[in-house]
Parts: C-alpha cells; structure tokens; sequence
C-alpha cells in the first residue's frame, strides 16, 4: 500500500500549523516552532495509521501516541480537536489559562486522550517504552488463537532535547534489549534547540547510536512536505519485526514561519504578521483564527468514525472472547477497571509480637510472594538490585524476549538494569497502559535518581509502588554515598505522594494494602537492610490509618513519634523513662500522607496536645516540625560502618531519646507551657 | 616503547588482588570482584603510566584518575597504600568501619588521593568528563611557548553499571562533543551485574555507541593476565589526538577465586579457603593477610620516588613559568589556594528601594555580567536554557574545540545540552580539578534531574552553584510539569548545601557573595521569572546573615516571615494588617542553612518566642516548622496559566496572608499563650 496525498491533506496540514500557531499566539505563551515542523508528520500518523476511537479515548485495544517533545503540546490539542476528542475550540482558546484542558504540557487524567504527562525532558519516550512492554505483555497473556484482542502499535514523538536526557537513553537501550517492535519513535530531527543549532552541544550520530542499541533504523529526508515518505516510512515501522524502530524525520523548526529554521520560534509565539503571511501563502484568510476549513473537517470526521468503527469491529471481536475464553475476558474487565480480586488482602501476612525479627525488605519480599499469585496484575523489577531489593517472587518469570531464554512475554520480572530513572518513568507507562500494577525496586538512595518520573506519577495520579530498599544508616558499610538522610523530606513534600516507612511485618503488609488500593496515587516503600522486630500493637489496620498510637498513657509527660527501624528504638526509650518516672506515650507514623487523611479527630487523639511531642526518625529532621516540638534524627550525612556502630555514634539509641525526653519534659514543666499539638494547630487554619 | 613485565610485575598484581580479598574480608563487607577483576590494569596504569606524586595528592600538574565504579574501592585504596600515600595498611585493615580512612566508596575531602566522590552509578565518569574539561580549559588558559605547565590525562575506570546509567550517557555525549582528547576511559568489561549477566537487561553494543558519540576505541581481549596488551592500548589512547579514547578491557569478575566470572563474587566477600587457595597459587603465604612482598614494595617504592621527581622537574618549569610570567604564576597559585581576588565583592550591584522591579533571574544576570570579569575562575553554562536562566555574560566565549569556530578552549561559557544529571556531575569534576568556580542553570525543577550529583556536591564538599530560575507557580503558563513545589525541602533537608531563595536585587548579590566564598558547600540559588520590588531594609550584609527583620515592631502581635518572590507579598499583607489594626513583624530568610548558622542570640531577635510566627512561600509548607507556628504556602502541584492569575488562585495574596495571620492572632490570644519561637525550642535541646 502507498499514499497519494490531496489537496485536502495539504489543506489540513495547513490548518493544523495555522492553528498551533493560532493558539500559541492566542495565549501568547507557548512553542510554535516544533508544532509548525510536526504538522505533516501528525496529519499522517492520525489520518492514516494511528488506530484509535477518539469517542473512546481509553479504548483498550487503541494505538498509544506519546509526545515526548511535550513542549510541542499546542500541535497535540490541535490534534485532539481535528479528531473529535473532548478539546474543544474554545479548549484550543484556552490553551494555558487558568484550569482549562489544554495546560502548558500534556497531562494525564487531565485532558481527554493524553496517555501519559510529558514535558519534562525525556519522561515521554520512556513511558512509551512502558507502553510497549505493557501492551506486548497483554497480548503475550491474553491472545488466543483466532482472537488477537491485544494488536496495537506504540508511537512516539522525540525531540532532540529528548535524546540527550540520560532517562531517554537508559530506556530506549532496554527497548532495544526487549526487542519491543511494537514501538515506534519518530524523532523530530530539526538541528535545533533552546540554545540553537545542535551544533553547539549535540553532535553525535543519533542514527549509529539506535543501531547500537538494537534498533531498526528508518529515514525520512523531507518530513516538512513529503507526505508519502513519511507514510511509507511508518507503515514499513508497523512490519518490523524483532526490534523497535527510529524514524528519523527531518523537519524544519517553525517551517512556514518567516524565522522557521531559527530557535527564535522554538519558545515565543509567532508575530501576528508572521501567522498572517503563513495562512495567507497557503490559501487560509489571514484575517481568521482558529479557522478549520469544511473539508478538512470533513477529513477529520471520516478518520473519527473510522476509529469508531475500528472500536465496534474490536468490541465484536472481544465478546466472542468472551464466550470462548469466560476467564481470561473476566480478568481483562477486571484489571481494566481497576478492580482488585474480592478478598486478595487476606493472602497477606500478619504477625504477633513473638515472631522472629525481620528486616523490612525480607517482609517485602515474603508479601510479594503472597500477593504475586492473587495479583496477576503485579509486574515486579528492580533496577539490578535484585538480590537486595528481594523483589522477585519465587516463581517469578522475567519479561523477556522468548528468543534469550531468559525468560517470556508473559513474564512478569522486569530486569531494569542499573537504570533508576527510566525504571520509574517506565513504570509510568506501565500503568498508563491500564493493565498493570508496576512495582520497581532500588536502594532508596537512588530513588532520588528517578525522582523526576517519580513526580511525573504524582502528578499523573499514576498508581506505581517503589521498593526502596536500605533506607538509611540502617544500610551500613555501604557508607554515605548510599544512605538516604534527605530522602524522605522529599518524598514527603510531594502532594499525591505516600512515602511509607513500615515499622515491622503488620505495617509492611499495611504499607502494601495501601499502596495497591491507591489507584491514583504512587507509593515509595522505604524498608531496611537490618532486622526489625515485630511490636506490641503494630496491626494492619492501625498500620492503615498512617499513623497510630502503640503505648498509650493517660498521665503521660510526652509523646515519642517514630517511624520505621527506630520505632523499636523509641519503645526502648518509653521503658527507660519509666524506670526514670516518666511517663510517655508511643506513636508510629508509617505514613505522613495518609495520616493526614485521617479525621481531625483522630488525629488529634493520636497527637494530643497538652504535652510536649519529640520524634525520632534516622533522617534528616526537616519536615518533622508537622507534628513533633521537638525533633531527634540525623542532620549529618551517614558513616560507613556496621548499622549498629553508626545508630550509636550518632546518637540514635534509646539512651540517648530516653535522656533527651527526660530534658524536653523538664524544659517544658520549667517553662510552666502546656503545648499545642502541631496537628491541632495546622487543622485551625485549613 | 612497549613493555615487557617481569615476575615482580606479577607479583604485583597476585599481591594487589590478595589485598584486596583480604581487605574485604577483613571487613566481611565489600566487593572484591571488580578489585581482582582490575588489578592488572590498575597495576600497569599506576606503575607505567599515572603521573602523580603520591607525596603530594594534590600536586596541580598530576593525571587525575576516578574509580567511576566507586564499589570496586578495595582496589583504589590498595593502590593508594602501596604507592605511598596517607593510607597505611592499619587504614586497609579499618576498611568500612567507624570514621575510618577507607570508608564503603571513595569520599573526596576524606582520603588522601581520592579526586572525587564515587560509588553513586555513573557520578565518577561524569566527573570525570569535568575534571577533562577543566584540564583543557587551564591548559589554554595558562600554558605558554616553552612552558606546557598543564600537561595530564584524566582516567576513569568504569563498569557497567556505569555505563548502563544516563548521567554516563550524558557526560559522554558532551565529552565527545567536545572532543576532549585528555580523557581516557577505562571500561572493566566483565559482563557480570549485580543481577547475573549483562545478558539480561545491556546487550546494546557499547563500543558502537561509543563510536557514535565520537570516541576513538580501543581493545584488550584479556585483561587478566595480558599486561603488554594493557601497557599498548594506554600509551596509544594517550597519543590519541581529537577524540577521547574507550578502552574496552575484557575481564573477568573475581579472578582467580574459586566463584570468578560470577554475579557472586561482586558484593560479598570471598570464603577464607578460597583467598587461601588464590594465594597458594600465586606463591603468596595462604596463612599470611594484608601481606606485601618485599620486591613488590620496591617497586612501588620506585614508582613513588619517579612521581616525586616528576613533581619536582614541574616544580622548576613552573619556578621559571613565575619570572616569565609573573602575573600567570600569581592567578594560577591564588586560584590553587582557592583565594578569591581582593575586593571582588565591590563588583557587586546594589539596589535601593525606587529602583525598578526586576526578575531574579534578571539580577543574577547582572551578578555574573559584573563578577566574571573579575573572577576569571568562573566557569558558566546551562543545560540548554541560556536564554531562559540568563546565565551568559555579554562578552563570554564557549568554551568548545576551536575546529567547530563556535568558541575555544578558553571558553568559559558551557553548552551542556539538555543534560542536567550530567551538568550537576560535571560541575563537581570542575571544581574538583582545583581552578575553577562552576555555576550551572536550569530550571529549578530540574535541579531534581541531577539530584543525584548535587548531593555527590554536598557529601565532597565542592563548591557548584546552581542558577536554579523559574522557582516556583511565578514561572506561569508552563505549569505543574515545571514548577517547583517540593524541591525546596528536598535541597534544605540536604546537609552542607545552601538553598538560597532571594528576594529582591541586595539579596541576589548577597547570595552570591555567599555561594562563592562557601568553599565547601554547593549552593543552588532559586531564582524567579516574574519582576520583583527592590524591599526596603534589605542589603547584601542582611542577606549575607541568612534571614533578617525588614520590619520591626516591639509590640507586635505576629512575626510575618517569607522568602523570595513572596517577601513583598508579606510586606503588603503587614500594611493590610496594620489597617485592620494589627502590628506585625516581617523577616526574610532567603537562606536556611545560612541562617541557621548564625549565633543564638540573633537568631532569636529574629524569630523571637512570646507571639506566633506565620511563614508564607509559594513551596509545599513542609519544614516550616523550623522557624513558624503556622505555614502559609502551596500543598499542591501549581497550575499552568499567568502567574498573576495562579497567585490568586492558590491564595498567594497579601489579603489571604492578612486574613490567616489575623486569625493566628486571634487563635493565641483566645488560647492565652505565649509560644515559644521554633529557633529557642531547637537550640534548648542542641
């Protein structure tokens, strides 16, 4: 098949870098430039490839387009509008106001038909590797013979910018190394950047860089006019087999602009003039804006309704699924819909005080070992960590190319490599494409690595769980360089963001409960290297609440909040007051997020005020001030040593907490104040 | 020239690699396979090739050499110890215990020899490309006819992991891009991860990647046992001329132990019996450890003595670089010594209160524009966002290869791509080289791209500083995806680094004259895109002090305290709080860490305990507690529209602020108490 474009895709065309300028000069904020060079390329794809039902933007069986260049945004509302999704012209009017559909860069759960946030540099194109495992583990589980329910293709737009972010490239080479050629990345070779040509900071041969990493490579020379070049470029992407494809398309940045060429369009809005002679040259009234002509709104509704029709061919398709294979249809609604399977928690482990000490990683991985069977939808991984992280269940199958041996479609163990970033922002795909429940594993440390895609979660309401393993001097020798002291702050100050630090095997199941229930919201499960015992009190279902009291008094002088590994710690430090006639009160925070959630009530009881608050935690104390007066951690980076003689060297021990209670109750009774809880105090001004 | 090993040459290396198991060992903690791995290659680079003087660490001339994959450690301080520098065998046997010389991966500022701090996947390398930066740019800068007092290679030993991270990506991609030939980088291809083979996630063919990104490649097939293979491929990788060189060294993980070529001898020490075998068939004593033959420490002796007469040769060229040039000789010493030029700070703009509004962005701008002049030790750059972070002074030249005629090796201005990770890393290999202040900018936001380097800046002590612009919601129509919610507390809760957010134009100038006097602590200055009102009762001396009152009042009811773009905001809301009747305080803290630093005494002028303290900042309110009783800011992910309309949005008002520290007031007097000032709780139990 080949494509003998019209005058009327010539027209659209046009119209769609008319109104991307149109609509960047409207907000007057905004990046013509790469919409203006992109505009043959999407009217192509849209048109003539790109197999989705803009009625149904979740369409299960859609194609997945991500535009990693998110900068390029404008092009994509246009996009969105020509085909019939919920954007509007007036949608396109209000590109970059104040709570409109069309922000500044795509956002997921924002805007109808964006899959995935994008914008930061390089976040895109690795959610759309996400994408493609997902979707070639869908079809690997779900196909049957004679039903191909899962047959769609990965597209994605990448800038240069996108190519020299570290993310992209570490997950464009486990592309390369899956062998993914359901994806397909269209890179939009302009020469240029911010900075200007690429001359000054990008000269390497991207195209013998992709060869290098396991992909197939395709040309199109002139992506600015040739239409049936670009048309036969993808449509030969789509027959790849065995590796995924680049499709180099040179463009000209802001082609049609009187400065197209220049960085001077890649970020400003064009000049009235400017947007004037564009339209006027290519048959558009200079005089109208946001002007879609008739028949290329004709063209654009024949491409809806056959995206429509595709969706009602698919739907056929999927309910003759359903009778022949009654399971595995009821496992993909289910999964679909985000359901968990009726009573899953009960397969996860509760203990009793007189259980053995455990190290919160080991507790991880003996809930994954439980959950991985009543879960399907669970992909675990680790970025080469493994044997630390303890992420793999025992019968766990790694996601592999069937050729390596290594493993099957089917599996469900991803081995990211040591590649933290594009690890979370794949995760990020992965549950972008609705199937899929990521779990990813690295020290905690190095979340901070990946903390970019981490806040693209957030920010996407994307479900995705982080084990974070060997979560402060706790790890030990492994010394500064790998113990997080700053990490939970963080965490912590991310909105939509739970950062657990479980305190023995009751809350690391809570911890788990929590995380899974979550459908919009990701979760950082920092756990230790050392062993922890299991507490008096500790229950999944105060674990839930983020926060609880273990040891109660009613006559008690202070309260001690702690979190984690020092939890055990504090409770010593409650035994030493007593044998000082101090009385104290015990409360474990898991999780300041969802603690917070808690009625104010609740809170309060669990914080009271009245009497003074002192928490311990082996992180920095910044952040602590929210709920404790006075504050016991680490404000120093950590020590290479045995876990045990770095908590004593620098003071994390129950003497040293037992000793400075002792001091804030004397401080406070000398003072003669009565202190205000801080959660009483924030709650009377929200 | 080539080289023919002897026996004591082996010798060597059977001594280097049972030091290193022993060291481990002796630890019961650490990874011995990569030292044994490497022992060859590390015996003919420091006995053959790296010109250094163990004497004298930091002579200026030395090669420079980074341990990239940092836990190989082992192996580096082996080296350091047999080639005499201040790590004895004591140290060795001390290795990963409490405040030892050898802790779990190589600190800079901590142990004699060590460059820079490594272990984090990827840091090394990239500072690396630094340090290679920084050689060529003082080379340039300072070499005259007859006088090359800069003449060194910058080797780097790297693993996979290294190469599987994109801040490696990065690095060499600009390092190729910059063609710089001094750079050699040793790649440990041993095929083994922590997680089994590279076979299961890095089958990309690295040595064509390496060739796209422009580096000249070289092979040793057995780098176990080969050494004139070792010995050929570095003495040609040094006559390398316009390409920094890969040297791909085939080699097997823990060789000569029973478990070599396996993942399990990378991070567990080996089994007695198996060091005891590897000895016996070495001709070393199985019962013997931390044992060095004598001819071993003769010839390492020799090695030592040749570095210092290299030393001492230079020492005579630079004595007769000093008549020659005297001016030179003075610039390169005062910079050695880290002495910043007499007066500099009088460069310095001022402002007072009628000046115009203007961005912070905008005065930083105007900072570098007055300074660079005046400290040619600056060296600039942006991840390709010069025009946005208004970090290049008029007259700056690039610092580029002069072929491409876009700059010269003299340059001090760095287009480092959209590369921040790698911006951030490079920066610590630039300050680590002795001569040179980096400042790099980007967006704020993604500062957190290279979080991982910024805190590798904090952990070594290095000065970098960051121009961090477009802070916060004030950055408008990009939106969420770029503003800054979170960052703040990730960077404050980061020992040793100072989070600078000022306020207006004296504040600017202060934090600059504080983050280039702090010698050892990075600092990133948040700065804003929108115009800020020059504030009456500000001065660089106020700024320099971290936080201070701009309006006082003896009888006030309320402490207002703000930071940056917010301060004026503050000062509004106590004129509105002064209509309503209601006298207020208003203090600026434009650097926590700063301030904090200041005595007691002045910190509680300040923030003075008997009324309430309101904080108001356009950040997640999270940390506050350190300095207020209630907090004003934004909890959640900003908006993507003007900035004008985003403040008002989110309650970002003088009329909001006014009203809540109305009702704070009210609250503390309905409640009849007096609180004590965070500042006073903090130091009561310091």
């Amino acid at each position: 098949m080949t494509f003998t474009p019209s005058a009327v895709d010539e027209k659209a065309i046009a119209t769609i870098r008319a109104l991307a300028a149109d609509v960047v000069a409207n907000a007057n904020s905004g990046h013509p430039g790469a919409p203006m060079g992109l505009a043959p390329l999407a009217h192509v794809l849209w048109s003539q490839f790109l197999s989705c039902d803009p009625n149904d933007s979740r369409w299960l069986n859609r194609d997945r387009f991500v535009l990693s260049n998110g900068h390029a945004c404008a092009l994509q509302y246009v996009m969105l509008h020509l085909l019939g999704y919920k954007v509007s012209l007036e949608d396109l009017k209000q590109f970059r106001q104040l709570d409109s559909r069309t922000p500044g860069h795509p956002e997921a759960n924002h805007t109808d038909g964006i899959e995935v946030t994008t914008g930061p540099l390089g976040q895109g194109v690795a959610e759309a590797v996400g994408l493609a495992i997902a979707q070639r583990n869908a079809a690997a589980t779900f196909n049957k013979d004679g039903f191909e329910v899962f047959k769609s293709h990965i597209y994605t737009i990448v800038g240069d910018g996108c190519l020299q972010e570290g993310v992209a490239y570490e997950a464009l080479s486990l592309a390369g190394h899956l062998a993914l050629d359901n994806l397909i990345v269209l890179y939009d070779d302009n020469h240029i950047t911010i900075d200007g040509d690429t001359a000054v900071s990008f000269t390497e041969d991207v195209v013998a860089r992709f060869e290098s990493i396991n992909f197939n490579i395709l040309h199109v020379d002139n992506g600015d006019s040739d239409l049936a070049a670009i048309y036969d470029a993808i449509e030969k992407a789509r027959q790849s087999t065995g590796k995924p494809t680049l499709i180099r398309v040179r463009t000209t940045i802001g082609y049609g602009s009187l400065k197209a060429g220049t960085a001077s369009t890649h970020g400003s809005p064009l000049k009235p003039e400017d947007i004037a002679q564009f339209k006027e040259k290519n048959g558009l009234d200079p005089n109208e804006k946001f002007f879609v002509p008739e028949d290329v709104r004709e063209l654009y509704k024949k491409v809806n309704a056959a995206g429509a029709e595709r969706h009602a061919e698919w739907t056929k398709l999927f309910e003759s699924y359903a009778s022949a294979h009654a399971d595995d249809h009821a496992e993909i609604v289910r999964r679909y819909e985000r359901r968990l399977p009726e009573g899953w928690e009960k397969s996860l482990p509760t203990y009793k005080p007189d259980d053995a000490a455990v190290a919160s990683r080991k507790l991880s991985e003996t809930v994954l070992k439980k959950i991985s069977g009543v879960l399907p939808e669970l992909v675990g991984g680790s970025a080469d960590l493994t044997g630390s992280n303890l992420t793999r269940w025992t019968d766990a199958v790694d996601f592999q190319p069937p050729a390596t041996k290594l493993g099957e479609w089917t599996g469900r163990y991803i081995r990211y490599g040591v590649r933290e970033h594009a690890m979370a922002a794949i995760m990020n795909g992965l549950h972008a494409f609705g199937l899929h429940i990521p779990t990813g594993g690295t020290f905690l440390n190095f979340v901070s690595y990946g903390i970019g895609a981490v806040r693209v979660a957030a920010l996407s309401k994307f479900r995705v769980i982080f084990v974070a393993t060997h979560d402060s001097i706790g790890l030990g020798e492994d010394g500064p360089t790998h113990q997080p002291i700053e990490t939970a702050a963080s965490l912590r100050a991310m909105p939509n963001l739970h950062f657990w630090r479980p305190a023995d095997g009751n809350e690391v199941s809570g911890a788990y409960i929590s995380a899974i229930r979550s459908v919009e919201t990701p979760s950082v499960l920092a756990l230790s290297r050392q062993n922890l015992p299991q507490l008096e009190g500790s229950t999944i279902e105060n674990a839930l609440r983020g926060g609880y009291v273990l040891i109660d008094n009613d006559e008690a002088a202070i309260t001690l909040v702690a979190t984690g590994s020092e939890v055990a710690i504090a409770r010593d430090a409650v035994a030493k007051l007593a044998d000082k006639g101090i009385k104290a009160r015990l409360v474990s925070i898991p999780c300041f997020e969802v603690f917070d959630a808690q009625p104010l009530e609740y809170r309060k009881q669990v914080l009271p005020s009245g009497h003074p608050i002192l928490s311990l935690e082996a992180y920095s104390t910044f952040g602590w001030g929210k709920y404790s007066h006075v504050h016991h951690g680490v404000n120093t980076f950590g020590k290479s040593a045995p876990a045990a003689a770095i908590y004593k060297d620098l003071g994390i021990t129950d003497e040293a907490v037992a000793a400075k209670a002792a001091a804030v109750v004397e401080y406070y009774n000398k003072a003669g104040v009565k202190p205000i809880s801080p959660v009483e105090l924030e709650a009377a001004f929200e």
